[in-house]
Formats: structure tokens, C-alpha cells, sequence
């Protein structure tokens, strides 16, 4: 593809992305490598792969693992319907990975068929799953215009430097130095040159390729500041950090449904009106049976909450037709969707009958839909005198937010009462 | 004090820490200073002091705070029953109010009192709320020994210097260089001097204190390796883990509280059989109307998770002998306690009637506990036949994990069913 401004990506002939994806994780401190550990229940290179591959300018996307994980890694792309990848089997060290990856371009016995030489090629980490299309944009840029280029930021700790008896020999001054993040890159001819000179010394133990391009090009990269969401995920918090930053922006806005009884809509509008302090909320009021464009829109789009409301006690056919239609909206659930079923209990009598054999389907069905990546909860609306109580809204508003929020995955099939 | 072997501690006179925790934390994107952010509820620099009140051998705590927090910072102390603190104003730089906080070891026009000078004086960030023991006894006596000592950590990124056009000058070899983290320790004189000596141009712009020591009193700081876990919290990111890693911290055992009734025995020896490889637990069996000493003792000790099983349907009374004993136990309640209502179900009958009204007081109970940092949650165990499938234990487990895991407030009062 040749990426023009109509499509806002670089003038630049080809831009490839190389993801070396070949570590192993010690630092995490666990048996599997930080790339594979899941997220949500997906593994971590599943969120870069998705980052860099939205990035409609970026032809082919290389991913690099150690032998052993081949097969993982096509599954992987299998089931999360990744396009326009290569696997690719990587080297012993991370510089030897990389130039693997390179060769798919240049050399074609390690594929069958040779890929298209970019121009311009990027260089990303497989564990930096948060990376953004202006920051590629960035560097690509620069790397056209540079040969080399390459993200930084800030140092967060003083950088210090030993003496041979383990004490402190001098501390760099903070400012003047930076630390080299990803993504990097570069020309594709120079980087592949700076590799094919490269020593074997370097291949094994450098890790910079900004160093290689100047080493053996003398190609001096240009810095882009970057974000602080560049950073690599490293250790075990750094998952928990991920974690939490991907149920948060799944937690940006929510669809709330109702049917067109009247009762239904003012509850509809009263929980609209109590959740949007907090999040972005849409209501429509439909009747399910009819398939409707405008549901079927927000389905297919970035939307992973749903509230639907009625006043069936359990509404597992209109569940059940939600969960069709997020199914046939096509677009892999590569994160897990949540469900609330509001059920506005009308009845005058004091005390809420649970029946335990209803409740089990319920719980069972959950436990199904749970498998297409769709959470299921059911939330309890007290509705007295036709009008229920600001107080009870604003509860189940804040039952709505927590459950969206921590999309508990053992929680789903449960009735929480507002 | 003076710590000798017994206690473990290090054989120094006197040693003292300085928290400088005056920090505007901007790179987080908030209003709110880092140290300041709650995690689960409480100031992340109250999980920090609390880290260095619990080892004994550390006489006095000074916490630096901007002036406008002094109160705040007071109110935290008070709040958490922090011991050996003291609350001093920090300076407009980093240096300034490390520098303010020595201080208060030698000139009293800070304070009403001259605290007792230390042989060695830590410095640590308020926002490193895991340092442990080990570290701050090993940067002590490193300190006591060569006069200086800090913790270092293997850097994350490569280091470059940049030119004056943006590009890449240089990289740093990864492997001659460390990040300077924190604790850090020094004899209290050497760093008092180089404070007294030091330019205001240091005063204003450096951060380093191993630096000073070096440049003013020629004193080269024993670097010590440390653990992941004495990473700085910067970034919003860094909040999220943290409160991942102390979640974490307080799922590591439970406690199952039975009354003496063969049902409920049987059906507490199940649950702690499903839960036992998850997480340590220890069950017992008592009359909770009889004040037991166990319990007692269980209750003063680092366990934060409570399940209670009886055959009550709502069991407000058993759960009120609970709390009352939780807070009779008379430590500060710093972390929530989760406190799990178990009801078995032996009705025959298909339907289990949820008496609203009850609910609702048990939710407003749930409430009123959870200012105290009390956690309550019912979980419904069906029985049938007097004797529960192992598939509900399981789920029971399951529910029971997932509960303390998320620690959510928002579903308190809310009963969930296995
Ligand atoms: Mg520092
Ligand atoms: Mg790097």
C-alpha cells in the first residue's frame, strides 16, 4: 500500500513493523514469558499486535518468538482474527531476533514467499502494548527524513555509575541524558546493513538499535519524546498496571436498552441521568424481537457495556438475543463484554421470591456466554408505587459502575439488588 | 533505642528516617499529590510510614510535607495510629526539604523539641510504600561502614545522550550503569555537613543525595542491590499496581469461623478443603456468644479475611459479634477487613425467598461497618438433604476468592449465591 494524506499516514513508499517477541521473561519472576502472560484473559502480544495492526499504513507486521512458541503464536493470531502478520522464529539474543525478522524481506529462506521491502521499518516491543498511531507516526516520519529515529523519555531515577569495590563512582546529571524506549525506526536499508556488519559481540550483547545505526552506518537517530504510556511491561506489577489500565478504558462508555413500556424507559432515563457524571451513556428504547440498525451500530463498535432493562424476572430470551447480536456483529470479542439484565421487580410484597431452579439456569447460561468473552449479571430494581426511589437509581448506578469496572469473571450469573 | 542483636538490628546508636513527601506530582496528571492518592482508601504515604514504623529499630520518623499539607499529613498520622512520626515543612525542591528534615535532629527552630541526633539517618520516598527490613538494614550498616549507602536496581531502558539537534550522541553500555533508587543511608553527620555546605544551585536543582555525600564530603556511597519491589510511584499506572500488589497482599489467608453445629462443621470442613490450595486457611469451630482467646488472637494478627457459616438466614447478630470483636482487638483497622456471611439453606423447598426488608437493613449494616473498614458480603450455600454437592463448595470457593480478591465496597450488603 502506498499511505497518502487522505488516510493521514506517512508519504513513505511501504512501512513494515518488526515485533521481537522472543524474551523470556525472567525478570517477572514466573515460568511464562511476559509477552504470553494474559491480560483480561488474552495474552499480553495479543493488545500490541492489535495496536500496531489498526494502523492501517503499517503493510506487514512481523512478529519474532524463540522456536518454542511458534504454534502459540499462530494460534494466537487464529483466534484473535489478527491480520497481516508473520510469525517468525527469532535468535538467541534480541538483536539476532530482530535482523530474523529483517530477512523476511530480503531473504526468503526462512518463508516461502518474500515479503514487499518497506522503506521504512518499525521497530517495536511486543510487551509496550499501548502504544499509539502518533507515535508511530512520529518516528516514521523522522526516520525518513533521518535514516533512524527512535521514542524517549524522561529518566525516572538518577542514573549512577560503580566502581569496581561496588561503590558509587559518579551520577549522571538527570537532565542531560534520556531513557530509549520503543518504538524505533529506521530506514530499512540502513538498519539491515548496520546488522549485516554487525559483530558477533554486538549481536549478542548490545540491545540499542539506535547504537547499531550509528555505530555502523553513522546514522545519528533522532529522539521523539514519547508518552508515558510507552512503557514496557517488565515485571509482575507492571501487569497489574496493565490490567487495570485496559479495564479502565473499557469502562468509557455504556449502552443502556429498554423495551417501550413506559415503567421500563423512566427507569431507563433515570439511570441514564444517574451514570453520566461518570461515563459516557447511550439509551435506546426497542423492541428486541425487531433487529435495529442503530443496535446493531453500537454493537459493532467500541461499546463493551449493556444495561438492558425490563420488567420480566428472568429475561433470559432477551439475553439471549443480545448475545446473538453481539455475536453476529462480526467483530471478534477480544475483550469481554459485559451484560447487565436490570430486572425492575413491580410487585407490592415486602419479601422477592428467588427461584432457585431459575437462578441455576441463569447462572448456567452465564457460565456458557461467559466463553464468548460476554459477562452476565443480573441487577435487582425495587419499583414501588410506580415510581421507584432516586436513592435505589442512584445504587443500582453504582452497582452498574463497580461492575464494569472490576468485570469479574467469577461474579457473572449473580443477582446483586440495588 | 539502642538496637543490639536480639532484635536484629543493625549495632548502630541511633537511627532515624526522613520521608521527604513533598512532592507536587505532576507527572501523575492529577490534582492530587502521589503520596496523597488513596489506595484502597488510604494515603499511599501512610502505607509507606507504616513500612518504616514496624521495624523497631528505627527511633524517629520525620515526614517532609509542603506547608499546605501539614495538616493533612497530621491527620493521616492521627487517623492510622502512626507511631514516632513527626510532621515538618518541607522546602521548594526535594533537597530543601530533605535538608528541613535533618534539621530537626539539630537546630530546634523548627520544632519545640530537638529530636535525638542519629548515628545513621535513612532517607526514603514517601511513595515507595514496599520497602522492606532487609534493605533499610542493609543501606544502614553499609552507611555506618563506608558513610554512605544506596539502594541501585539494573536500569530498565538503554540511557542516550541526546545532541543539541535531537538526535542520538550517545548510548550508554546498559551493564556499567544502575538506577539509584531508594532507601538510602547515611552517618548523620556526613550528610548534614554536605547539606551545610551545599550551593544552592545543588539546593535548587539536584536530587541526588548519594551525589552531595560524594561532592562535599568525598565520601564514595556503598551501593546495595535491591529488590523490584522499591520502585518509585510515578505514573497513574504505578497506582494501579500498587493496589494490585497490597490486594494481593491481603488474599494470602483466610479464616473460617463455624458455630458448633454438625451441619455447619461439615460444610466449613469442605470449604476450607477447596479453598486450601488457593490460599492458607485455618477454620474454627467455636460459640461465638463465648469470647475465645483464638479468635481473639486471630483476629490482633495479620489476617484480613473472615468467613462465617451458620445456618441463620440473616445471621446480624453472629456478624455484629464479629465486628464488635474486630474492633475490640484494638489495632487500627489499616486495611478493610472482608467478612463473609456463609448462610446454608437446608429448606427443601425450590424457591429461597429474599425477605426485602431484611435485605435492606442487612445493606444498611453493610454500610455503616464499612466506614470502619469492614467489608460484609452474604454467600448463600444450598444444602440439600443435608448434604452440599462439592460442585457448590467449589463454586463456594470460587466466590469466596473472588470477593477478597476485588475488595469491592460497592457490593457490600449484597448477597451472592453459590
Ligand atoms: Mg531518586
Ligand atoms: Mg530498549
Amino acid at each position: 500500500m502506498e499511505p497518502g494524506g487522505c488516510d493521514a499516514g506517512p508519504t513513505v513508499k511501504a512501512v513494515a513493523a518488526v515485533l521481537p517477541a522472543g524474551g523470556s521473561g525472567e525478570r517477572l519472576g514466573g515460568a511464562t514469558p511476559k509477552q504470553f502472560c494474559t491480560v483480561q484473559g488474552r495474552p499480553l502480544v495479543s493488545y500490541t499486535v492489535r495496536a500496531v495492526e489498526r494502523v492501517s499504513w503499517i503493510s506487514d507486521i512481523i512478529v519474532v518468538v524463540s522456536p518454542e512458541n511458534i504454534e502459540t503464536m499462530k494460534s494466537i493470531i487464529e483466534k484473535y482474527g489478527h491480520k497481516r502478520v508473520t510469525v517468525t522464529e527469532g535468535g538467541i539474543t534480541r538483536h539476532r531476533s530482530i535482523f530474523n525478522g529483517l530477512k523476511l524481506f530480503s531473504e526468503n529462506k526462512f518463508s516461502n514467499h518474500l515479503l514487499q521491502k518497506p522503506e521504512v521499518v518499525v521497530i517495536h516491543d511486543a510487551v509496550r502494548p499501548f502504544v499509539e498511531e502518533d507515535i508511530l507516526l512520529k518516528v516514521v516520519m523522522a526516520a525518513k527524513e533521518h535514516g533512524a529515529a527512535g521514542a524517549i523519555r524522561p529518566l525516572v531515577s538518577t542514573v549512577i555509575a560503580s566502581a569496581a569495590d561496588g561503590c558509587l563512582d559518579h551520577s549522571l546529571e538527570r537532565t542531560k541524558y534520556r531513557a530509549s524506549e520503543m518504538p524505533q525506526a529506521f530506514l530499512f536499508d540502513i538498519i539491515y546493513q548496520a546488522y549485516q556488519q554487525c559483530t558477533d559481540y554486538d549481536l549478542d550483547y548490545g540491545t540499542e538499535c539506535l547504537h547499531l545505526a550509528l555505530k555502523y552506518c553513522k546514522t545519528n537517530a533522532k529522539l521523539v519524546e514519547g508518552t508515558a504510556d510507552l512503557w514496557k511491561v517488565t515485571y509482575k506489577r507492571d501487569l497489574y498496571a496493565a490490567e487495570s489500565i485496559i479495564k479502565d478504558s473499557l469502562s468509557q462508555q455504556i449502552c443502556i436498552i429498554t423495551d417501550v413500556k413506559e415503567a421500563v424507559v423512566q427507569v431507563g432515563f433515570l439511570l441514564h441521568e444517574s451514570l453520566r457524571s461518570q461515563i459516557k451513556v447511550e439509551t435506546i428504547s426497542i423492541s428486541l424481537s425487531k433487529r435495529d440498525n442503530h443496535l446493531q451500530n453500537i454493537f459493532s463498535g467500541q461499546c463493551y457495556n449493556f444495561v438492558c432493562i425490563n420488567d420480566k424476572k428472568y429475561a433470559t430470551e432477551e439475553i439471549q438475543q443480545l448475545v446473538d447480536m453481539l455475536e453476529e456483529s462480526n467483530i471478534p470479542l477480544l475483550h469481554p463484554v459485559v451484560l447487565i439484565s436490570v430486572h425492575l421487580n413491580t410487585s407490592e410484597n415486602a419479601s422477592f421470591s428467588i427461584d432457585l431452579e431459575e437462578l441455576t439456569k441463569m447462572k448456567k447460561f452465564a457460565r456458557e456466554v461467559k466463553r464468548k468473552n460476554i459477562l452476565v449479571y443480573g441487577l435487582l430494581i425495587q419499583y414501588k408505587d410506580y415510581f421507584p426511589l432516586q436513592e435505589t437509581v442512584n445504587s443500582a448506578a453504582a452497582l452498574t459502575m463497580a461492575l464494569i469496572k472490576d468485570r469479574n469473571p467469577e461474579l457473572t450469573g449473580q443477582l446483586v439488588v440495588a
